[in-house]
C-alpha cells in the first residue's frame, strides 16, 4: 500500500498557511501501521493538478491511495472539483436534494444561500461522495486502475472529520502490521537532563524508535515498534526512572489530568490569576465535566482588583508589590475562601515585554497553592516573551496542582 | 523562475515533525518577489531522493532551482550527500581543513568529536559548499542544465541562516518585482457571502491575485499584484463594501484592535466569564500593554460564584436559567459595577458536549455588553463542538465591543 498526500493550496506554497494537515494525515495513517511515502504540496491550478495526478499515476508500481486535500470550497479559487472530474473523465450531476438541504442549513442561520454554494452539490457521475458531518464542502473517491483517490476539503476539522469516517476504516480493510506507541508525557524536566536519566534504560533498548520532542510544555518521548510487548516493556522503564515527571501518556493533556484528579479525589478548585489574564480558567474549562469541580476564579490583572475584589490589604501590596510572594500567598488564600473551593491558586507576574525593573525582572512570576494544610508559594524565572511566559506559568501551575493532589 | 522544495526527512512523513521548514521559505521567498512552485516530502532513501532529481529535472519546461533540506546530519539515517553526489556524479573529496576545524569546535566544548562526523568534511569535486554558521553540516550548490540545486540542513535555525546568506542573494540577482499584499481581515460574515457582496469588484479587478482563508474567527482575504497601486486600489474597493465587517489588516488581531481602540478612547473594560472560563482575559491579555484598559475578570463557572461573587439575584438564576439573555445582562452590569469599569461584558452559554436540553441545546450562548447608554444582549447558536464553541464566543464578544466602540 503506498499512499501518496497531494496538497492543494497557494496559502501553502507561499507560506501564508503551516501544513498541518499534511502531519495530521501522516501520524493518523502511522497510527494504523501504514506509511505516507510521498507529500506533494501544489498550487490551486486546474493543469498543474491534473499533470501532478498523471504523473503519479504513470508509475505503474505505485498500488495505493492518493488522498487530496484542499480546493474544494465554492469560491473561484477552490479549482479541485473541476480538476479531478476532468482527470478522471467525470460527467457532472446535480445533487438537487443535496441544494436543498444546504438551503435549509442556510436557512436556519437566517442567511441567504449564495448561489456560489450551487457548486457544492455537484457530484460525479463516475465516483463517490464522501459525506462531510460539518460543513457544506462534500469529498470525492474514484477508482482507476491500481489507485484510489479521495479528495477532501483542506479546512483541517473538515478533512479530519471525513479522514476517520471513510479512509481510515478504508485503510485499516488493508492493514499492513499495527505499530505500537506510545508517548510518554513529561514536564519540569530539560530535554538533555532527561535523556542523561534514561541513557541507560535507552542504550539496552532494542528495536524500538525512540523520538524526543520538546516544547513550552515539557519534553514527549514517542515510542513506536512493531513488536507490542517492546513498546511496553521501554515505556515501562521509562516510566520507573522518571516518576513524577511524567504528567500523563499518549493523548492526555495536563489539564485533563488534573481535572481527572480534582474529580477522583472530590476536591473542588478557584484561581486568582493576574498575569495570566484567565489561561488557567480556559485551559481548565477546556475540558468536558470540569464544571463538576472547578468553581471560577477571578482575574485581578490591577492593583484595584487585587484589592477590591479579592480583598487583598493594600498595605501587603505597597510593602511587597503586587508581584511578590506576600501577595501571591494571600491572593491564593483570598480566592479559596470566596469561591468556598478546597484548593485556592494564586498567578501573580510581570509577563512582558515591558513593566519590568532591576529587582523584579520581565518573566518574573509568583505562584501559590492554598488549600487546608497552608499555603506553598513557588518563585519563576521565565524569559522576555509575554505570549510564552504565559503559556509557561500556566503549565507550571496545572502541574502543581497535579503533584499537590498526588498526596491526597 | 520556478523553485521546487524538496524536503528530505522520514518524521516529515510520519508527522512526528511539522514541516515548518517549507513554511518559511515560501513566505521569505515570497516576500523577496519569487514563488514557490511545488514542494515535495519524501523520505531518506537514496533510491527515492535520486529518482525524485531525476523525474523533476526531466521536465525540460523548468528553468530555476530546487530547494532540498535535511538529511545532511552525520548519522547513518543521513542520506542526502550521498543521494545528491551520485545524482550529480561528483566524486568525493576530504576537505582536511574544516575537518580540524571541526576537531577545533568540538574540542572548545570539551567533547571529543565523533568519526561519524567526518562524513561532514566530504565535498564534491563539481559543486560548490555552502558554508553553515551555526552547525556542522554544510550545504552543496550544483549547477546542471537550466538548474541550480541548493542542498542544505533541515535543522530551521541553520536551513534559515543558510538560505539568508546564501540562496536569498543568489534569488534577488534573477528578481522579478516586488509583490505587494494585503490582508484583508473580517469576522461575522460567511465566505460564500462575503464573496457575492463583493463579485463586482471581483469581476473589475485587473491582475490582482485573490485568496479566501476561512477560519473560525472570520475570512481573510488576502490580496497581492506585483503593481503596488492594483492592490491598494483592490483593497480600498473591497474595504467600502464590507465596511465595519472588517476589524484589521495584515497581521492585526482581533484582540491588539479592541485594546488599541479602548486605549484610544479611553475606556476600562471588565470580564464576567462563564462559558468561555477565561478566554477573553487570555486573549485581552496576550496584548502587551493591555492593563492599561483591562481592570480584571470574574470566572463564574458555578451558579454559586454568579450569585456570591457577582451579586446576581438567586431569583432571577431560578427564573430564567443562568444561560438566559435576563441572567447575561445582569452578569455584564454587575462585573461592570464590580471592577468600576467603562464597559461590563458578559457570557453565558452552554459549551457542551453535556448539558444541553431541548429548549437549550448545547451551543447556545447569551453574551451581553453594559456602558453608560444601558446594556444590550445578542444570543447566539453554535455548535456541539466544546473548543471551537469557546473559541467563537471569544471572537463574537471581542467583535461586539469594536463595534459599540466605533460609535464612542
Amino acid at each position: 500500500m503506498n499512499i501518496t498526500i497531494i496538497c492543494i493550496g497557494n496559502e501553502l506554497l507561499s507560506g501564508k498557511t503551516i501544513n498541518t494537515n499534511a502531519t495530521w494525515l501522516g501520524k493518523t495513517i502511522n497510527s494504523i501501521g501504514h506509511y505516507v511515502h510521498k507529500q506533494i504540496v501544489i498550487p490551486d491550478d486546474r493543469s498543474i493538478i491534473k499533470d501532478t495526478l498523471s504523473g503519479l499515476m504513470m508509475n505503474k508500481e505505485i498500488d495505493g491511495c492518493f488522498i487530496i486535500t484542499g480546493g474544494l470550497g465554492p469560491t473561484h479559487d477552490d479549482v479541485t472539483r473541476k480538476s479531478i472530474f476532468e482527470f478522471f473523465g467525470s460527467k457532472e450531476k446535480f445533487d438537487i436534494k443535496y441544494w436543498e438541504d444546504l438551503n435549509n442549513r442556510f436557512k436556519q442561520n437566517n442567511i441567504e444561500i449564495p448561489l456560489s454554494n450551487k457548486s457544492q452539490a455537484l457530484i460525479p457521475d463516475n465516483g463517490d461522495v464522501i459525506d462531510n458531518p460539518i460543513g457544506s464542502a462534500r469529498g470525492y473517491k474514484f477508482n482507476k486502475g491500481r489507485i484510489t483517490t479521495f479528495s477532501l476539503p483542506g479546512v483541517p476539522s473538515e478533512m479530519k472529520a471525513m479522514t476517520e469516517a471513510s479512509i481510515i476504516p478504508w485503510l485499516k480493510q488493508k492493514s499492513e502490521k499495527k505499530i505500537h506507541e506510545m508517548t510518554i508525557r513529561t514536564t519540569g524536566i530539560p530535554e538533555s537532563v532527561l535523556m542523561e536519566e534514561i541513557s541507560s534504560v535507552l542504550r539496552d533498548n532494542q528495536g524500538c524508535e525512540i523520538g524526543f520532542y520538546p516544547s513550552l510544555f515539557g519534553v514527549d518521548i514517542q515510542l513506536s515498534s512493531k513488536i507490542k510487548k517492546r513498546t511496553a516493556e521501554l515505556g515501562e522503564n521509562i516510566s520507573n526512572i522518571l516518576g513524577h515527571n511524567i504528567f500523563g501518556y499518549n493523548k492526555d493533556s495536563m489539564a485533563q489530568i488534573v481535572v481527572k484528579m480534582a474529580m477522583k479525589k472530590n476536591l473542588s478548585f478557584s484561581f486568582a490569576e493576574s498575569c495570566t489574564g484567565g489561561l488557567l480558567g480556559h485551559r481548565i474549562t477546556e475540558v468536558p465535566g470540569s464544571s463538576d469541580i472547578f468553581k471560577g476564579g477571578a482575574v485581578v490583572y490591577s492593583d484595584d482588583a487585587k484589592i477590591s475584589v479579592l480583598g487583598v490589604d493594600k498595605r501587603c501590596i505597597k510593602k511587597h508589590g503586587a508581584v511578590s510572594k506576600e501577595t501571591a500567598k494571600i491572593m491564593a488564600e483570598k480566592v479559596r475562601s470566596i469561591f468556598k473551593s478546597d484548593y485556592g491558586v494564586s498567578v501573580t507576574g510581570i509577563a512582558g515585554p515591558g513593566g519590568g525593573t532591576k529587582k523584579k525582572p520581565v518573566g518574573l512570576v509568583y505562584v501559590a497553592l492554598s488549600n487546608n494544610k497552608g499555603t506553598k508559594v513557588e518563585k519563576l524565572n521565565f524569559s522576555h516573551d509575554r505570549k510564552k511566559n504565559k503559556l509557561r506559568t500556566g503549565q507550571v501551575v496545572l502541574n502543581l496542582m497535579r503533584l499537590e493532589m498526588m498526596n491526597v
